[in-house]
């Protein structure tokens, strides 16, 4: 007999037998009849049993049972399963599990859950998070194949950082001193300039930070893009701006379910305002007496700003633009209007940076220029630059951070649990 | 004027206006009058020039030129642009190309071909490879996903490794000495039991070898996969035979012109014989006269083999199986038959191994036991062992080498053209 999935047995018949596979949810022993639930990918059904049989079983072991589909208003979504055969099909060795499972929440502390992360993902609500990860990046290839992206793979094992290499974790290779790319940055402008035009990676990206916050995690998955033939940094945020209305579409239509779990009302009227990063340190200083670093914001001033265009134009989104030259990497466009600010713009998402973007500098001499007046080394950037020399054409692109995107869809307090499996700076294992 | 790529000028009246972006591609100077032939991501299309114009014009600049669609037979695909406004927007500041570019093949060697990679993607022939490379991954993800799986992204910094930490590149993790993970095989397992029963992965895989051949590469992309409630090994390599089945269909579909170009004909009609190992190298040693080294076959024994394959099932694909347990890892699955093989294969394409798979051992004490066999330590895998303690469902998986997969397609000589940007013994640069 074929194997069914939980969620498709409203589509067999009252008294239809039926094979089911999946893990011991719950147990419930009444003596006479014990009721068990048993739990696969897509939910959780009842199974009648007898005693005996009951007896064999342990929470989570993995069972096969054999039996008829009847309806019961009593069991969860009205059905129970008559079972007529049972067997376990893969063993528990445990003396305790780490914590509960079967609730809604689990009742442990998320060092605890992460440590036990193939125990807490059968939690069903952790596990959700995930789907909407997965539906994050289905909507961003759709939505940039659709405007003829091409997808591509960048080394991650590189020679030379973006940023002249610090803050890079460092590998042996070989008889080479080699660096984790913290960012597939050059590699997408040299792919945009050999004639793919647009570009788009999903991939890993890694930042040796000693930062041990809620917001940041040593390893992460990176959305990137990088498009041609632009006129400046405003297609860049309106491509963004399209993939944020289309997205919330998508997970409108595909996670109703999990975005109502997690109190998640995604508008996807998504209209947003544009604040000079000059003028949103100017509001805040204004309007909640908070000072900000020279030519940035603070995470505190990223969240007041976010509460100000909230309450403002009722958007939970805000792109801060023409960031300082000296504030931004070495390849920016420099702005025309005063050479002192960039083309460029983060993208504040509930008070949190999701998005760095931008027009970069696209002629070669200026490029080198611009390496110079940063006090860097050209020889060392010279496998990029040289790129430079073939007629690169105007363009621009951006980073979006898949955890942070997905932590702040969900309200999660922490971007470690939107990682199956985080790293951070005490975090190696599992 | 919004711009059109070239491929939909045929979609344009005879006589209307146009905007086209791009780079020089060629340049005719007839004296009077001048062709300049312009590139885009989508083709190549004739520009009619004054010979003012074309002098301010080198090769491979980008260009952005406004005209009338008109009509000529002599021109490629029939139609060519009669320019009124001409505008340079990327400069050129070569003292000369690398190599010429706008023929149908590069000439120049590989590794020339590698050194200006910016430059030799822009011959369209090239960056051919890795649009077949992008619908091999478009339809690994379409497959997978009809059929439950999910999508997932698992670490590549790791504390230990698969195989014990032979052949891994050691990265400096804060305070740690850590690696770079050689497959997500103990991930995908985990996520397996996890709950998400079915998973997916495509991402980078690192192999510290010291190979420098035509078939290796230190950084590749790895399509992976795990499913549970599996009866046995016959099941992956099915959904396998489906998965090539539902590819040279999709490639057919969406690729047929790079087909062509590349004399890559595929057989939609995939069916796999299996041939157990120990029978395959009889088979060459009574046909070819070749003898194999234990359990396995070498490079020459492949390629052998599929010419066995070839002329007696005119198939390209062969399914070597039941491997002997030292030859496989600790965690493959033994054969109840004779407890001499495992449940495992391996997928011979055009005589390259590009897959390695099978079933695993899914109960804790059994995987215990297996790796004290191996003499390995088992507290060493403790982090992964731990998880088989709470239920595991039978399963198993398989791994598919992106790079080695496209190269096969297209019948290239080294797998090295078949990554964007490859990384090897002796190249980390671009």
């Amino acid at each position: 007999m074929e194997r069914v999935y939980v969620k498709d047995l409203s589509s067999k018949k009252d008294g239809e037998e039926v094979l089911l596979k999946g893990w011991v949810h719950k147990i419930y022993n009444l003596g006479h009849i014990s009721f068990v639930r048993l739990r696969d990918k897509t939910g959780i059904v009842q199974l009648v049993l007898t005693h005996e049989e009951t007896c064999k079983l342990r929470l989570e072991m993995c069972i096969e049972a054999e039996g008829a589909k009847v309806s019961n208003t009593k069991a969860i979504n009205g059905v129970e399963i008559q079972v007529t055969s049972l067997k376990v099909i893969g063993k528990a060795y445990y003396d305790e599990l780490p914590f509960e499972i079967n609730k809604k929440n689990i009742d442990a502390s998320l060092e605890s859950q992460l440590d036990h992360r193939a125990v807490s993902l059968r939690n069903m609500r952790i596990r959700d998070i995930f789907k909407i990860q997965e539906e994050i990046q289905y909507a961003f290839r759709g939505y940039l194949k659709e405007r003829n992206f091409t997808e591509i793979h960048t080394p991650k094992i590189i020679a030379s950082g973006t940023e002249g290499g610090s803050e890079m974790f460092t590998v042996d290779y070989f008889d080479h001193r080699a660096f984790l790319a913290q960012s597939p940055q050059f590699y997408k402008q040299m792919m945009v300039g050999a004639g793919f035009e647009r570009v788009f990676e999903i991939g890993h990206a890694y930042r040796a930070e000693l930062h041990n916050t809620y917001r940041h995690l040593n390893e992460y998955v990176s959305m990137d893009l990088e498009m041609a033939f632009i006129k400046n940094e405003e297609d860049i945020m309106e491509l963004e701006e399209g993939f944020i209305r289309y997205l919330f579409k998508h997970l409108n239509k595909t996670c109703s379910r999990i975005l109502g779990e997690y109190d998640s009302k995604l508008n996807e009227d998504v209209k947003i305002p544009r604040i000079k990063i000059k003028d949103a340190q100017d509001i805040i200083l204004k309007e909640y007496g908070k000072r900000s670093p020279i030519g940035n914001l603070d995470n505190e001033g990223e969240k007041l700003i976010a509460k100000y265009v909230k309450e403002k134009y009722d958007s939970d989104f805000v792109f801060l633009t023409k960031y300082t030259r000296s504030k931004r990497p070495m390849y920016t466009m420099p702005d025309d209007e005063d050479n002192e600010t960039t083309r460029s713009f983060d993208l504040i998402y509930k008070g949190l940076e999701i998005t760095t973007g931008g027009q970069r500098i696209h002629d070669y001499e200026e490029l080198v220029e611009n390496i110079k007046r940063f006090n860097m080394k050209t020889e060392e950037f010279e496998f990029y630059t040289k790129n430079f020399k073939y007629g690169m054409p105007p363009h621009g692109g951006l980073a979006i951070g898949l955890e942070r995107l997905t932590m702040k869809i969900l309200n999660l307090d922490n971007i470690r649990e939107a990682s199956l499996l985080p790293r951070d700076m005490k975090r190696i294992t599992p």
